[in-house]
C-alpha cells in the first residue's frame, strides 16, 4: 500500500517510524511519504489559510496549495492510466471512523490524507478532487481535536494492522474475538498471586467450559455497563437464556432483542 | 496540570513536543513526563508480558512492573498528602470517549496515562489502583489499534486545548458551535473563484440572516446524511418548522423529535 500524507506539521508523523507500522514499511508492506503543504505555497510568506467568507471566527485553509499538492500527490510520476487513491479527510463533520471503514481502506492501493488545521480546508478542495478520485471525510469521535495529524496516525494503525503479512496469526485472532459485538473480559497472567490479589480461581482450573463462561458472563457484564447502546445492537439470536440470566442477576434492566428459547 | 505517561514506546509521545501541546508545555499550562515501563522490571530481559491464565491467543502485559511504575509515578515526590491522579486507561473495552469526558479530564490537576500493548494490561493493577485512584478505562472508537499510545495523543490534544490559556479567544468559540449537536457547515476562503468552482454567493451576500439560514440548512443536510444518529439525539425544540422542511425537501425520511408549531 502507498500512502501520502500533507500537513503543515510534518513531524507529528513521526510515529509512523516506529513499532508495527515502522515494521510494516521496512519489510515493504507499506510506502509511506509525509509532505509538507507549505512546499505548494508561491508567496514569501507561504500562506495556507485565511478569513471565511460569510464571517465567523478562525481561519480556512485556501483552495491553492491544496489544489496543488494533490495533483502532485494523485499522480507522483504524471501517468494519468493509474488507478486514482482514495482521499481521506480527518473532519469532525465525517463519517465516523469504524472497523468496517478500517477494511475498506486496507482494500485500497493507494491513499492520500489530507490533514486541516483552524477551521478546516476550503470545501472546493474536496469537491474539485471528488470528480477525480474517491474522496471520504472521517471523523475518529464526537470531540474536537487540533487538526487532522493524529487522527492519521489512529487511522492507519487501524488499516495497516489488517494488512496481510503485518499481524502473527496469534494476533489476528484478537480482531475475530470484538467480531461478537461485546467488550472482552479482564485478562491475567504470572504472577497466580499479585500483593493481595489472586487471578481469579476459575482461570486457574483448566476447565475450558467454565474458563469460556466466566469470559462470555463478565463480556456481558461490562458491555451492559460501560457500552450499554451495543446491546441492542446485536442480532437477536446473539444472547441466550443463560446470557439474559447473567444480566437480569446483575440488575442490568437492558433492552435486548427477544429470542425465542 | 501535570501529565506522566507510561508505555514501551516512549518515543511514540515525541509529537507532544509540537504545535499547541508543546506550546502549552512551554508556557508551563502543562508539565509532561513520558516513562519507559522497562524502566520497572527486573530481570535481564526486561520482560513485560506473559501468556494469559485460561488460555487464548496474545500476550498479557504482567502486573508487577505496572504495579511498580504507578507507585513510583503517582507519588514522584514520596509526600502521602497529595491529591491522588486520576488514572486514564485507552482500553477498546472501556467507556468511549467523548467531548464532555474530555471537559471532565480537563478539570483535573494531574492525570496518568497506563498504555497498554498486546492483549492489554493484568486486571489487578487497575484494581489496586482503583482503590488509591480514580481510574478510568477509555474508548477512542469501535475500531482496533496497536497499543494505548496513539489513544494518549489523541486524548491529549481534546484535554489540553480545553486548559485555559491555551486558545484564544476566536478558537474558543469554535467548540460552541459543536453544543448544537450537528455538523458544522463546509467552509470557503479567498479567492472568489478557483479553478472552475466559485464561492457560493449567499456568502458573498453580506446578508447576515441569509448566510445563518444556508449555514444551518447545510449542517441539517450534513448531520442528516452522515450522522443520522445525531438527529434523534436532539431536544425536542432544537429542529423548528424550517429545519423540518429543510431535511424533508431534500428526501431525508428521519425520525426527530416532535415539535409543537
Amino acid at each position: 500500500m502507498r500512502v501520502d500524507v500533507v500537513t503543515i506539521f510534518p513531524e507529528y508523523l513521526a510515529p509512523l517510524d516506529l513499532s508495527l507500522i515502522g515494521r510494516a514499511r521496512a519489510a515493504g508492506i507499506l510506502d509511506v511519504a509525509v509532505h509538507d503543504l507549505r512546499t505548494w505555497t508561491s508567496d514569501v510568506h507561504r500562506t495556507v489559510d485565511d478569513t471565511p467568507y460569510g464571517g465567523g471566527p478562525g481561519m480556512v485553509m485556501r483552495p491553492e496549495p491544496w489544489g496543488e499538492a494533490l495533483d502532485a500527490v494523485a499522480s507522483p510520476d504524471g501517468s494519468p492510466g493509474s488507478e486514482p487513491p482514495h482521499l481521506v479527510v480527518p473532519s469532525p463533520a465525517g463519517v465516523p471512523f469504524t472497523q468496517p471503514l478500517a477494511h475498506a481502506l486496507a482494500g485500497e492501493s493507494r491513499l492520500i490524507f489530507a490533514c486541516g488545521r483552524y477551521e478546516g480546508i476550503d470545501q472546493r478542495v474536496l469537491d474539485y478532487a471528488a470528480e477525480r478520485m474517491p474522496v471520504t471525510e472521517v471523523s475518529l469521535g464526537d470531540y474536537v481535536l487540533f487538526g487532522g495529524e493524529v487522527a492519521v496516525l489512529v487511522i492507519l494503525e487501524a488499516v495497516v494492522r489488517l494488512l496481510p503479512g503485518v499481524l502473527g496469526n496469534a494476533d489476528s485472532l484478537v480482531e475475530e474475538s470484538h467480531a461478537d459485538g461485546l467488550l472482552e473480559a479482564p485478562v491475567y497472567t504470572k504472577p497466580a498471586q499479585w500483593r493481595d490479589l489472586p487471578v481469579p480461581e476459575v482461570l486457574r482450573s483448566g476447565d475450558h467450559g467454565k474458563i469460556a463462561r466466566w469470559r462470555r458472563d463478565q463480556s456481558l457484564l461490562r458491555t451492559a455497563g460501560r457500552r450499554p447502546d451495543l446491546l441492542p445492537a446485536l442480532p437477536p439470536q446473539a444472547l441466550d437464556k443463560r446470557d439474559r440470566a447473567t444480566l437480569e442477576g446483575a440488575g442490568f434492566q437492558i433492552r435486548y432483542p427477544d429470542v425465542a428459547e
